[in-house]
């Protein structure tokens, strides 16, 4: 971690009402010790992304404008995640141009906050501005849909998966992808070498994978295979959590660095693996802390996921998705570093792109 | 400290640079453990609070609206500062009496942000808004001067300070006042029980007083004399600092705990003395920081305040600003306790009302 090192500029959605986005994003890494500057794009009641004022691109570039004017674009750092609509993505594209024109050593990690589980969340026209961006990010992290919908691939088998991940690195220019979750099917399973494969005896619960791949542009396969890619399985918890793409991502970012001054990397890590087993390890003990909470409330904040009663009761979900915000405030220590939890490292997945 | 017990509602404003309003707020309640829920007033670029869109009332409103309907309007306490215009101002004070009319537990603590060393920075018709808002309060945290924009009462002697505190008390009803700063000019050193005044050798310096007084509605003079008045002197560091009173307020908030069960207390601290005490204890410390930090800048980022030369040359003010951010991200262990700094305990003030 950079500790205090740098300035982050964050760009994300301010909700009211629980953590996501910005509000999932801005506390973990102050936590770390990074200062960050925060443009909002809205400023929400939280739940629905409604009820609120959004910031119109014109007022994101006067923002932005009045910042530059005043000397005070010169973080070292960009986030971005969640942005709503295809005039502000182009925005914020135009501001990630200048940030890397005046700072070649800028680290961007741009979280293409597209979709999940086969639903885009996005308007369709978004998705070639993102293509656009992909060259001006140091870190992207999607999870396994967006990874389809940016590259075109469906991943089902390893040449797919080599595919995809070849076209963000080669075609999109990423240096380093962090695959967020990729559900643990049965193809990916047996693609994964022994050691990195779920206990025998976990079969049947639902495992993720976390993949993280490094390439150097114009780096050879050969070179790059020896250290390039990582990989780490672990249980999903059950139901669904809001912010957990944008604390991931935040912590992803708060632990990378580059200049391999970190003392805290083990034997055989790289800087981007480092930093992603450290964000799905504290990803997931706030995951888990936050379903021990939740377990714990009255019966009707803790309804099981059901979109059709939901329909038909509003409250209900409401209810439920109260019950199961991220528990970042309680959990700090966790973020923080201080209270131990167990460290889930990713491995080198060897012979990835060259079996 | 309520730690994990509540939940704060803060509307403030939002800036991307630097540390006022809610960004000097919100980070130390949630690293002393609160959730904090956060409507924010403007979107700003920070310096001078322009450049950004501003919610306007009907905004707010719309925002506040939405949280009701979802059920999210369920906190124990409410913290207000700044607000910008008549409006907006309006539409706090109506929020505030929801949430004292749902919950007469409420805590709020408003921050009657109006001005400070004789000049007001709102409109003059937000004041009487302000003194209308100020029975629904339980804690007021004002600097001098508001309190003498508030009361119309000049402090120049024990009997005009006497008369602006009671009136806030009384005709006000307002329970607990901390005057969060008031500069010790000889009268004031005069009045002060010799225990409280600053060390004999430190005349030359400029010296501040917080005052804590408290006074349950409808308690005599006489029995809230015995606990009631509480004060601490502390040095004033040169040179002027941002979003100080910002971060004060949500010390006083996050400290301040009426039910008793805090353990924290020594023997003869009230629960506002204790708040006041850890507030200026910390926001000090915090400041000490600043300067530290600042005196260690390149020259032009570290000029002395001069508002001519401001005038001329804008990015002059800018860098020193920047040089003079509150490093709450480099102090946070100041905040949440864990590095020990110099408690400026608030001494009872015997004999204030009586004397």
């Amino acid at each position: 971690m950079a500790k205090g090192k740098g300035r982050i500029l964050s760009i994300q959605s301010h909700v009211a009402y629980g953590y996501v986005g910005g509000k999932a994003a801005v506390f973990p890494l102050q936590c770390l010790g990074q200062v960050v500057n925060t443009v909002n794009f809205s400023n929400h009641s939280g739940y629905g992304r409604f009820g609120g004022p959004r910031a119109s691109a014109a007022e994101l570039e006067q923002i932005i404008g009045v910042m530059e004017q005043n000397g005070l674009l010169q973080q070292d750092r960009l986030l971005t995640g969640y942005i709503p609509g295809a005039e502000a993505t182009a925005a914020v594209t135009t501001l990630a141009k200048k940030l890397r024109e005046q700072n070649p050593k800028l680290i961007y990690l741009l979280d293409p906050v597209l979709g999940d589980s086969g639903r885009l969340y996005v308007a369709p026209e978004v998705v070639p501005i993102y293509q656009a961006a992909l060259p001006l990010a140091t870190i992207i992290t999607p999870n396994w849909f967006e990874v389809e919908v940016l590259t075109g691939i469906k991943m089902s088998d390893a040449a797919s998966l080599r595919h995809a991940l070849q076209t963000l690195h080669e075609t999109y220019r990423v240096p380093n992808v962090v695959i967020s979750s990729i559900p643990l099917k049965p193809w990916l399973t047996k693609l994964l070498p022994p050691n990195l494969r779920p206990p025998a005896d976990a079969a049947d619960a639902d495992y993720l994978a976390c993949i993280a791949s490094s390439r150097a542009n114009g780096e050879s396969l050969a070179a790059a295979d020896s250290t390039a890619v990582y990989a780490k399985t672990f249980p999903c918890l059950p139901g669904y959590f809001s912010g957990v793409g944008d604390l991931f991502s935040a912590l992803v970012l708060a632990h990378f660095d580059e200049t391999g001054e970190s003392e805290s990397r083990a034997k055989g890590e790289s800087p981007l693996s480092y930093a992603a087993s450290q964000a799905v390890s504290k990803t997931h003990a706030i995951l888990t802390l936050t379903h021990e909470v939740a377990l714990e409330l009255p019966e009707d904040e803790r309804q099981a996921t059901d979109e059709e009663l939901d329909a038909r009761e509003p409250m209900r979900k409401i209810k439920r998705m109260r019950g199961r915000e991220l528990r970042l405030i309680q959990g700090q220590d966790i973020i923080r570093g201080t209270q131990p939890i167990e460290y889930r490292q990713l491995e080198r997945w060897g012979g990835f792109w060259t079996a």
